[in-house]
């Protein structure tokens, strides 16, 4: 470190290398997959395709990705010593924390370093078979044993539920899993790629990421879309509701972003999902708060360009789905889990360890402590 | 992102920001915290002094720090949902792993944001108990219950072995501990800076340290380096097993280090530490195999500028403590619970999320999915 680093305080003008899996067109609003507009893709390419497409760079031969539908059957089945972990874990912790304790035990030395795709096929198809075994638990439910049938969007909502899902509910699952599936270097995935270029493997990395998604700037805000909305209830009190929570400068979730400076084509997506699965009243809902929103913040910053963010009809997604809001962050997780694993393997293929500096400005070397060094030793 | 972004595949020449907290002076060999040489701290202050010195920026009015002793001492006692956790863990479970999965366990809600102080002491007080009850439960030992007349070291070797430790072993692991406590923008504290820039809490930014501790090129290395001393056996061999392992272009463990390009400081004060526990025969072993790999090291680099790291001494005296190398990088981990808290504080005061960019290159937006887009809905 002979001369001065470059400051750069969220890594906003800095890239980390280059990548062939996502790009993020924050100016233009696109996402595309290895050369796929996600406008492309979804809804009606199934979850294990744009899997196949992520972890591979090409489409598969057929739909759904008869690799990705095998690695994932095989992945499904879990030690039993894993099952026990979930059943003792406390019902009070949060689903997304429990997710990540169970990942977390799931590395028992079988993921090394580099990573491989069966280890990605393990992390893709265990997360979630324990999620739903921990719900179940967590309400005093039995577990539900995983179909074989069922493709993987179908198995989580069946594992979760015990019940047949709908066929509306599967392909909006599938449609959300398909558009959260990556996102190029984002806050979660660039912490899987800090821990990977320690030479840590995929379920270090994994948990590493999922400790950052559940911030709320990150993955953690669908939820409190939800919450807002109960709160709000009725479109006539949106504008009196946000103006007052604007006034206490307050954070209204759901909008603004990093990267995208135009509409983000998830949510335009999801808000098409939407419209066919969600409640009318609770789209309506939905519709005339994003539009008060975002007057009132487009009024209170002109030259923001705000706009909707994936969350908010994440939000409106999945409660239509029948999740309850505690599992939006980890049903994020579920679908991120192939971007992690696609990462992960990229990020070894021609690894640097990751470790910016940060500047020191604390006292000058040279302070003294004020008694002689005390004995180290309790009595 | 209008612009073209700089450039950085190991963020080597950035910067995130300024920070209070310690010094890495990789040119000179120097370690700082918050202005104190760590020569002029170890041995001798109390790991709890450190603690506080770390956390407050002070050194405290007595030692050991009577407001820590008391923080970590409330923060001892475990919820018993969680001892139910660590006694369901498979006991194949590494002790790292074990660790991660226990403290994820504890993120029930009571960690929130920004952290606290009081959040901290949980960390730092529970990691070393839970830890030490995993590692008697999982070898069919009963746990050993605190003993609060113990300091922070003590207690942990106490917990461990269920004997009291005796007053050398005490003061080689307040060493260590006050050694390894913090050190700047390493790459498991950059990763839990990752995690609280996005509003996520303490308990999850310290599993993503944890999960990218673990690589052998960050936190990972020592046990290679006992597993090293073990295979090679006497100072006679050494010679012959160095200059095979390089043929075969193979890492040695516990040489070179990203930013230091002098000694580390803490490798020479663990070398001391060593010279007062380690066996005498050991103790050679390891100053022969040092200078022998150095210098094969630096006639195979003359320019490279390569020296002992910190993980080459931290081997030699946490096995003559008597530490199994299982438990070399969790008791790293123990250490560094405390700037842990110091950063993830310091990262809140002044919050930015950390996310680079990363250049896409695969194939430009167009392709078009071979076939038309299948339902998403398996028959």
């Amino acid at each position: 470190m002979g001369s001065v680093p470059h400051l750069s305080k969220g890594l906003d003008d800095v890239s980390i290398g280059e990548s062939r899996i996502s790009w993020v067109g924050g100016e233009t609003g696109d996402l595309v997959y290895r050369g796929f507009d996600i406008r492309t893709l979804v809804p009606g390419v199934p979850y294990e395709s744009v899997a196949h497409l992520l972890l591979f760079g090409d489409p598969p031969d057929r739909d759904p990705s008869p690799e990705v539908v095998a690695g994932l059957h095989d992945a499904r089945t879990v030690p039993p010593g894993i099952e026990r972990v979930v059943d003792a874990l406390p019902p009070t912790l949060p689903p997304l924390e429990a997710l990540r304790t169970i990942l977390s035990a799931l590395g028992d030395g079988s993921f090394g370093y580099p990573p491989t795709l069966e280890e990605g096929y393990r992390l893709i198809a265990r997360t979630p078979v324990l999620l739903a075994r921990y719900v179940r638990r967590a309400s005093g439910r039995a577990p539900v044993a995983a179909d074989p049938t069922l493709g993987h969007a179908a198995n989580y909502l069946w594992m979760l539920t015990g019940a047949r899902p709908g066929l509306r509910p599967i392909a909006a699952l599938e449609g959300y899993l398909d558009l959260l599936a990556d996102h190029g270097m984002n806050a979660s995935t660039f912490a899987l790629r800090v821990a990977i270029s320690t030479q840590s493997d995929l379920i270090s990395a994994a948990t590493a990421a999922l400790g950052t998604l559940k911030g709320p700037i990150h993955g953690g805000a669908p939820s409190r879309v939800s919450a807002m909305l109960d709160e709000i209830g009725t479109p006539e009190r949106a504008a009196g509701w946000i103006a007052d929570r604007l006034a206490r400068r307050e954070v209204l979730y759901g909008f603004g972003h990093r990267v995208y400076k135009a509409e983000d084509p998830r949510g335009l997506l999801l808000h098409e999902i939407a419209k066919g699965i969600a409640d009318p009243r609770r789209l309506e809902l939905a519709e005339v708060v994003e539009r008060v929103a975002l007057e009132a913040l487009r009024a209170a910053k002109p030259n923001a360009r705000l706009y909707t963010n994936v969350e908010y009809y994440s939000a409106v997604v999945l409660e239509a789905i029948g999740l309850p809001p505690a599992l939006f962050t980890p049903t994020f997780a579920v679908a991120r889990t192939v971007g992690w694993t696609a990462h992960a393997i990229e990020q070894a293929t021609d690894n640097r360890l990751l470790r910016p500096d940060l500047t020191y400005i604390g006292p000058p070397k040279g302070r003294v402590w004020p008694r002689p060094r005390p004995s180290s030793v309790p009595a």
